[in-house]
């Protein structure tokens, strides 16, 4: 089987994927599910199918074996995650773990047989949609999975260790899903980009730097409500004003317009209320989220604390009282350099550019990092645009992604390490 | 009975009617509701005692005469309304219809009578909670009433037509309820003022010289959404920051520090939506009301255009596509001058210096000022806090506003026509 028909195969499994969903009019696949299940049974059928020994481990990710010239060797760990957000795209994670199964599917076909063993995870949770925590799948394998989220309910009110049970797992098996860092010589992972860096610039893959820590905060202002026609605009403590001028400067500060520059530094509110939130009426309350990323963890910390710094002197000027909550802190992950300069020596034996750009979405190869070096393949996908069903790539993509995934497993050399 | 002890009564009878509601934990009475009824047989009542014919006209305005030197004089028309918003507080309306039953009852008591008849309005709806059109009691009155709102439907998918019936009224006899011009020397209202000015100059009341024109617009602004890890701020199309910019222009330009100050311009953003709404997702849409007021129509209209163009201008930049829809337009309705230097007489005699104020919020003096020239009273409120249970007024002004008010009664002198 060429490439090309490999690449059909690919995107018929995508598609094939995509009807496994809890909602028959869109894609939402948690974690725990019968659909996950569903899933998992065919992923396991496809990963055999492709010459590998296949399983189910302690926290549902499905594994994939293909051992290397001879049996038991440690191994290039490939994948990213079977589930989704609610009203999902089908590209975001499938992608990773089908276009892994294509390139053993390859080696198989050959009979090919490398220095080291492959190992393909479709892991079981990275969204954390269903129980509100992420990247439970790989946080397990890699041994930091957090069992105080066991207790985490569902919309439903089920926990997270009863729906383990119901699925047939053992929360206190967990432990045993972790794996040992000299099991592994590296873990990466093909994704689409989320992203329109790779799309403005025309090319169809691209070489991922890091994967961007996030700072997120809850801001909550306080003014004084009062009537729309009554109150003269000197006497006015508008806490949507106040809001309005924050949100200016987080995207004046992190497009540069303010202050030094970043590289790949973003800000955004994508949320905000405000209270009564009557047309007639000046808004007493302004609540609004912030999320800042960056690829380099001093310019986020920076970002950051210069935002909370123009909110309390927007806030003191105004007379509003302000405060300011965070919610969410990661550390961003760096790529190894020897990892990248083997895929970009992949890229380049396909006659492309090689692109560097950093991830500012999270991925499982965060939680990977924890034991093993981390490398990722981007794929262009359309307008940037992911997290919906509108979420979409071209097959001529996904086949020159699986032609230098291939290649740059076949020529893989694992890190000399010094002694 | 003294001015203190007929504060005293009012007060209590403002208590009194803050119980009829048909939220037994705050304050919400609406048209045609059974807590009408029972405060219009009070108020009708009251009207009795204080020496006047009373009745209930087609729409539910309860009516108060008293009769002049004569029988049959064109009367001096006072009043407000005695409905309310809902979770109201219990002086917005009432206090102008119970202070000028006690003026009514003041002269009563002295047996005096004028040479003009005096006639007290309890409006029946003024605020248009229940069918989501204002002022339809004073509109019958005036004879502006727009009788396809009978079709309008309240929360239950009640026409108005059908709730009049229940209520006891006929719709096809709103028609009478408009009275001739020339049986009304003038309309005067006393409210309070719902705004902060005269509590921050320090005065107990003051005198309206306009209530203010009204614009309302909605805007919805549509970029694009996506992922706020992964577009660079360069890329983005967010729809919330656009937002932001016409909000913070909107205040600069109602506040003079755009362009030309003006008197007692106000513009505010009340309420904003954006979509997707979620704290790692751009907005793609943001969706936000404007409401601008001024006392001068042509200050109101130019603003009105420097917005929208401000809007145009930010969008046309931001590259985000944007509908501007007008919702509410009212012009403003101007105070007669001989009936605010009457005012003025009568605060100046009880020792008080005159502030001459326009009204932001809308009155039912703007409906009678289409049959009859209209003047207002306003008395000081807490903190100009209006339309929630905070809403405050202490006896000492109240007592003030009836000894300025019965004063202002008492040496009224109807507008010499010329002839």
């Amino acid at each position: 089987m060429d490439i090309r028909q490999l690449t059909n195969e690919v995107m018929a499994h995508l598609d094939e994927l995509a009807t496994y969903s809890e909602d028959p009019c869109g894609l939402t696949r948690v974690f725990l599910s019968p659909e996950q299940k569903r899933v998992s049974e065919l992923v396991l059928g496809w990963m055999k199918e492709a010459g590998m020994e296949a399983w189910t481990d302690g926290i549902g990710n499905v594994v994939g074996r293909y051992e290397g010239i001879s049996s038991g060797l440690p191994a290039l760990m490939l994948g990213s995650h079977l589930d989704t957000v609610r009203n999902a795209g089908r590209y975001d994670g499938p992608l990773g773990v089908v276009t892994a199964i294509a390139c053993v599917k390859a080696l198989h076909q050959r009979q090919e047989r490398l220095p080291f063993a492959i190992e393909v995870v479709g892991f079981s949770d990275e969204e954390g949609t269903r129980f509100h925590a992420t990247l439970l799948g790989s946080r397990a394998m890699a041994g930091t999975f957090d069992y105080t989220v066991l207790q985490n309910v569902d919309d439903k009110g089920i926990s997270m260790a009863d729906a383990m049970r119901s699925y047939g797992l053992d929360p206190d098996k967990i432990v045993h899903v972790a794996r040992r860092p000299t099991d592994l010589l590296a873990y990466v992972e093909l994704h689409i980009e989320q992203g329109p860096v790779l799309e403005t610039e025309g090319l169809p893959v691209g070489i991922v730097t890091s994967i961007a820590g996030a700072t997120r905060l809850m801001v909550t202002l306080t003014g004084s409500a009062g009537h729309a026609g009554t109150v003269p605009m000197s006497l006015r403590r508008d806490a949507l004003v106040a809001a309005a001028e924050a949100i200016l400067f987080i995207e004046k500060r992190c497009s540069g317009k303010i202050g030094v520059p970043v590289d790949n530094l973003v800000g955004t509110v994508g949320q905000i209320q405000v209270l009564p939130g009557a047309s007639n009426v000046i808004p007493g309350t302004a609540k609004f989220s912030v999320d800042v990323r960056a690829p380099a963890d001093s310019d986020r910390l920076e970002a950051v604390r210069d935002i909370i710094k123009a909110i309390q002197d927007i806030c003191s000027r105004r007379r509003i009282e302000y405060e300011i909550r965070k919610v969410h802190e990661s550390p961003s992950s760096s790529c190894a350099p020897w990892l990248m300069t083997q895929l970009e020596a992949a890229i380049v034996a396909e006659g492309i550019q090689p692109r560097y750009l950093p991830s500012g979405a999270g991925h499982d190869a965060m939680a990977m990092a924890a034991i093993t070096d981390i490398g990722m393949l981007f794929i262009r996908c359309k307008g940037g645009i992911s997290h919906t069903p509108d979420e979409s790539i071209t097959p001529e993509d996904v086949e020159i992604g699986i032609r230098v995934f291939l290649r740059f497993i076949r020529e893989f050399k694992p890190r000399v390490r010094c002694p």
